[in-house]
């Protein structure tokens, strides 16, 4: 086990890493607690919530992508007041991605702020999305547009959860992983050395630890997501957040992944990437998704990430762009361009198929 | 005119004051603007809105307090979403406190937060609540529980707009003008010497931008209303937040001087405040309240307290007592204690009348 401290502007938040964390820290939660969770964690930990928690209330949403929405968000809020949740309690998110970022705007709402605190269950979640403090929902069609910047002040990331997680929720939280080896070299060595073993859960223990070093160090410079540092964290996010919004059968961390497959091809075509470095991150990402999907209407649904939050100009799209090992670089394309080299890369998987 | 600095820690926030200030500084706003206001400052600045901000999006809300709720603010995002309302686009606040409020909450939130400009329209927004970044919207019964703090870049404070401003909306700005008289000996000082002129428009020019000095000082040293010095400015408030959930009929800014006239009441019971100050200060009130309402359920209604955001525990209530001078104190009571002397001092006002 061991501590990673994300210091950022507004709040130090401590992010407890490795078997056993739960265990330790979740009785320490002050009693006064609300639990958010969702029907697929409260159906296999129920008993372990109702032994840790005892008699704090409990709200269950309905698990997916979909519930990360106002209607669900109000539904939390009625249940908070009628609970008569107050300034000192802790709201702890227990869950996925989608429960930590609807919880964590909950709490940042609420009484205009209330502590919380995350405890992530998924691969995707301990890997990046509960670490930070970006909170959001969905509207309007628009993907994470209504949301706050509040840290969490703990975050307790245990590999046990990790257990009865679907291969397919790995690979979502590969997805991450990933991205992170995009960004970080001493992450893409890692990741290199251990091709043929990804999925193996001490290996992802020990990653995940990494990965939230490499978003705690990110954070801490540019909490608010002004300078750009953060920003790189939206590799392979523009494209994935498209087919994401245009295709919705599958789930965010594996759009990450097709949406980094693509957007590698952009940044080689563009000249910003060799093409030895591109076809290692390539061959990592096959490892995880073996047959990236060759979207035929890749075009229209490119024509989505005009619609992106990232992109103020609607006429252009920004990507953060694998460059070399260990540092990537922003760039801007005229939105045809970005949409016509989107519909190559379907092209060139096709023939490769 | 005079800039007021607010040096938050999130924010530099800037107050324009004065007249001239909205003719000066309002065209300076950018161009991508989204302006929100209600119902009445529409109908009678619909011209000055279309001239000034040419053809930025208006949303007009319904004017009134009942505005402050989800659904409200749930219009507002669907309109923002499908104007394209980007990260680089402000935000412009037209209005009284209801407006400043749903507004701030609706910058806030848009996208993790974008620009923000408020130009107070009412006494009362002008002299409280546009300046200091609290947002909010009531819920399910309980005032302002929902919020963020969001500091506004720029306030426009710009006394044009009091002269279509109704004789009961004044009253209501005075409200927390005394509320500052009784925090800072400066504006008391002021009151008591123009005590006869309290509605005069140059007055009220300059002791606004006295009492935005005052609060400028307190959310630079207390953003986020946790040392203790912001929860001053709640003085009059528990009470008057109360009555205002119990009664509903009068408006905030009368609900805060109803409110400091009872808590003057239970401030000299407890022996924290010489009758001669209080004396003083009740005069300011009636100066302005001719006659204070002698609720006959007045213990009822105090219950209502228990409610307050403020009171952790529900079975006590914490006021900010007006003590001398410059100087309030906190008071804690047992509820029991509390409701029975706000009845007492209803009591006393019917013999008095």
């Amino acid at each position: 086990m061991q501590d990673i401290i994300l210091s950022a502007p507004s709040l130090k938040s401590v992010i407890r890493c490795g078997a056993g964390a739960f265990q330790k820290y979740a009785p320490q939660i002050p009693e006064n607690a609300f639990i958010i969770t969702d029907s697929n964690v409260s159906a296999l930990y129920g008993d372990l919530i109702s032994s840790t928690f005892k008699s704090a209330p409990v709200f269950v949403i309905p698990a997916g992508e979909r519930s990360k929405n106002y209607k669900v968000l109000i539904k939390i809020f009625e249940k908070m007041t009628e609970c008569g949740i107050t300034r000192k309690s802790t709201v702890v998110a227990l869950g996925g991605g989608v429960v930590g970022d609807i919880a964590g705007l909950a709490a940042s709402l609420y009484m205009r702020g209330i502590n919380i605190v995350q405890i992530p269950t998924t691969l995707l979640s301990q890997v990046d999305s509960s670490v930070g403090g970006k909170t959001a929902i969905d509207f309007n069609g628009v993907k994470n547009v209504l949301g706050t910047f509040y840290q969490p002040s703990e975050v307790i990331v245990d590999p046990m959860f990790l257990k009865t997680l679907p291969a397919r929720e790995v690979r979502c939280g590969l997805g991450e992983i990933i991205k992170y080896g995009a960004l970080d070299g001493g992450i893409y060595n890692t990741l290199i050395k251990n091709q043929d073993g990804l999925f193996d859960l001490a290996f992802l223990e020990s990653v995940t630890a990494d990965c939230i070093r490499h978003k705690a160090k990110v954070v801490s410079e540019d909490e608010k997501d002004l300078s750009g540092a953060r920003k790189t964290l939206n590799l392979g996010h523009t494209t994935g957040h498209a087919f994401e919004l245009y295709y919705k059968r599958k789930s965010h961390g594996e759009f990450v992944l097709i949406g980094t497959y693509y957007e590698l091809y952009i940044a080689q075509q563009s000249g910003v990437c060799e093409k030895a470095y591109a076809d290692s991150l390539r061959s990592l990402i096959k490892k995880v998704i073996k047959k990236i999907p060759a979207y035929a209407d890749a075009e229209q649904a490119a024509c989505v990430a005009k619609f992106d939050k990232k992109n103020d100009r609607q006429t252009s799209v920004s990507i953060v762009a694998p460059a070399e090992k260990g540092r990537s670089e922003e760039i801007v394309l005229p939105l045809e361009k970005y949409t016509r080299l989107v519909a190559d890369c379907a092209r060139a998987l096709v023939e490769e198929q």
